[in-house]
């Protein structure tokens, strides 16, 4: 940890923080970095960090950086929707709860489809849920040995999101991707290197230093290229993405207003509160 | 065998099975088992047996199991098409014969494409032709290291079937899968797992515990997020899926009135007289 | 050398070589062999070579053999585009010669995705730039281990083609991908088969003989059932293949007239002096 430390703050960018409560954002060497800053969370996503990350998307993809990378603070990478995103407060029902949800979850898959640049993850630790089906939607994803994948839909009563249920079958096989999308199996980050969703698995202790090496280097290859290469490869499956990430929340919204879903996300926290 | 017999004893459903000549049908623990009981033929398919695979199909997609499993009886998983189908018996011509053929095939292709719920492979020795080829049709597929994987369409002057002609080269990629759909490469198990037909492989000895052990966990999955997500993965691809079906069949039906596969048959027929 | 050059002897084909300038094309045993014959030039491909490249396949196309070979001589199998393609002789301008070159790009892509008989790779050393890209478009790529794939794109300032921006993320997913075709990374023989491009790695020192033996054996089978088969799996992706082409081309074109291409290019001719 203490080797990985070094090179995190030797990387650290030197650029301007955008205003963002959940989100650490900087732009240098031609990188704009989005980095996700709940740590003590374990930079579980809120329905303001949906928002955050939306915004700051679309602010990379108009400034002049030639790659934009996503990773977390702390830990961990990401542990995925917060569950108190789901607890009723009074104000409104479970069906409008849901259908809010939905819309929120469209629209932060959309900005990932619509990216126009280079898109990189650096997996800093253990993923969960979304922050791993996304991935499927990034360009690179550089992992460091300590991170894990994990989407577990239907423990949770819930089904595949981020376009998922497309892009792992058409990477790993139906096989294997079952496996994730249906059963609850976590990866190790050699298993999701092995199965096509991460480009390169790093020790923990040159992770950090390796990877920012290679993305100074990439950074400074033609961008025009590099922008209009990486719209082209997308081109060819953005329509197809956007129906399936219309399935995909339609889907959801209907898991959020079932009994089943319910049962199980409270077992979850029952279990939660007894360990 | 003995280890795995035992564990196939006990894992043995005690629910009721249904009148059919050619398979075992029963249900137990949340799972629905359609077990090909030919061993004397290696559970070759007749046209009997066709038939009752797909009633089988359909009574399992309403039956209130959670996930339905299908498995060979015998060391065998199955030896492809029964090649007597093919036997002309002075009451058809072979162009009727065909066509017989084809629709049949059309429709057991469609009862794999359709179907509602997570369909799981225990593929439990050797696999050959249209019992390999709609794997690509499964959610999961379990085999034992003894397992292999067969398709020697060109061999019998036919041509793939089962939507292989268009998962397999999704699935392996195309320099893999003309090994195997053109060139009637015979697949490991382990080979066959690292080109993502295989979910997983198992040491014969403790193949049949470890698996019922893990559907049987799996079953207890909440059943509605299972069949909904498996829907929502299969919804993506399933009009493409039927398209591939029709036009595999279309070509088969060809293949089975031309000379060149009439006399690749004769050959391999003869080829066995002589053993 | 010894071993592989006998070999390659041994295999060389009798039959009639056609009066092509940079190709050496002749019949033997059922399989129609195209050799790329500027050994001197690391087998660039000129515009000359483009099209006797396009004129061969349409012949083999015709022809009574069952498999077509692409093989390269000398110690290179191809080193791409051969850069000279770019320079200006005063008789067009910068756009026209864009133009020209891209109508070229996209009849000779074409004449790879329409090819209607087994074709197959034989890359005898490394490969470069279109000869790495349009291998997704060959149903068998033999390489020996010498053999290595590089698609500098990024680097000369232009974009990826011959269908690989569709198949690459196809059969590598995207994150293994985008490496190689945004961020310039050469495969070894290995890492090209594990990731799907390569059916399989041979030893130099065995390489053509093994690789002469399979396809005399291949050439043998049912030519129609080989044939048919070989179209039904490209017919379902040739819309769409045909499309990936159109829009590769085009966006070629548009980077050729860029500035940022012509002084990747001239970087690169440079560097090259400098050495």
């Amino acid at each position: 940890e203490g080797l990985s430390s070094t090179a995190e703050t030797a990387a650290k960018p030197s650029g301007s923080t955008s205003g963002f409560n959940s989100l650490l954002v900087t732009t240098e060497d031609g990188i704009t970095t989005i980095k996700m800053n709940r740590p003590a969370k374990k930079n579980a996503i809120t329905n303001e960090m949906y928002n955050e990350i939306i915004a700051a998307l679309e602010q990379a993809a108009k400034d002049d950086s030639v790659i934009t990378v996503f990773t977390g603070a702390g830990d961990f990478y990401c542990s995925g929707n917060d569950l108190n995103n789901f607890q009723l407060d009074g104000t409104k029902s479970v069906e409008e709860k849901a259908k809010d949800g939905a819309e929120l979850l469209r629209k932060y898959v959309k900005a990932y489809i619509d990216f126009p640049k280079p898109l990189v993850a650096v997996v800093n630790g253990p993923a969960v849920g979304i922050s791993v089906t996304v991935l499927g939607l990034f360009d690179l994803v550089y992992a460091n040995d300590k991170a894990t994948f994990h989407t577990p839909f239907s423990q949770l009563g819930q089904s595949p999101e981020g376009c998922s249920s497309y892009i792992f079958p058409k990477v790993m096989g139906p096989a294997k991707a079952s496996e994730v999308l249906l059963f609850n199996k976590k990866l190790t980050a050699v298993q999701a290197c092995e199965l096509g969703l991460v480009t390169e698995v790093f020790p923990d202790s040159s992770f950090q230093t390796e990877v920012w090496r290679r993305l100074k280097a990439y950074a400074k290859l033609p961008p025009n290229s590099l922008k209009l290469s990486k719209q082209l490869i997308r081109s060819e499956e953005k329509a197809r993405l956007h129906a399936v990430n219309d399935a995909e929340v339609n889907l959801l919204r209907e898991r959020w207003t079932s009994d089943e879903c319910a049962n199980a996300i409270m077992s979850f926290f029952m279990s939660k509160a007894k360990l």
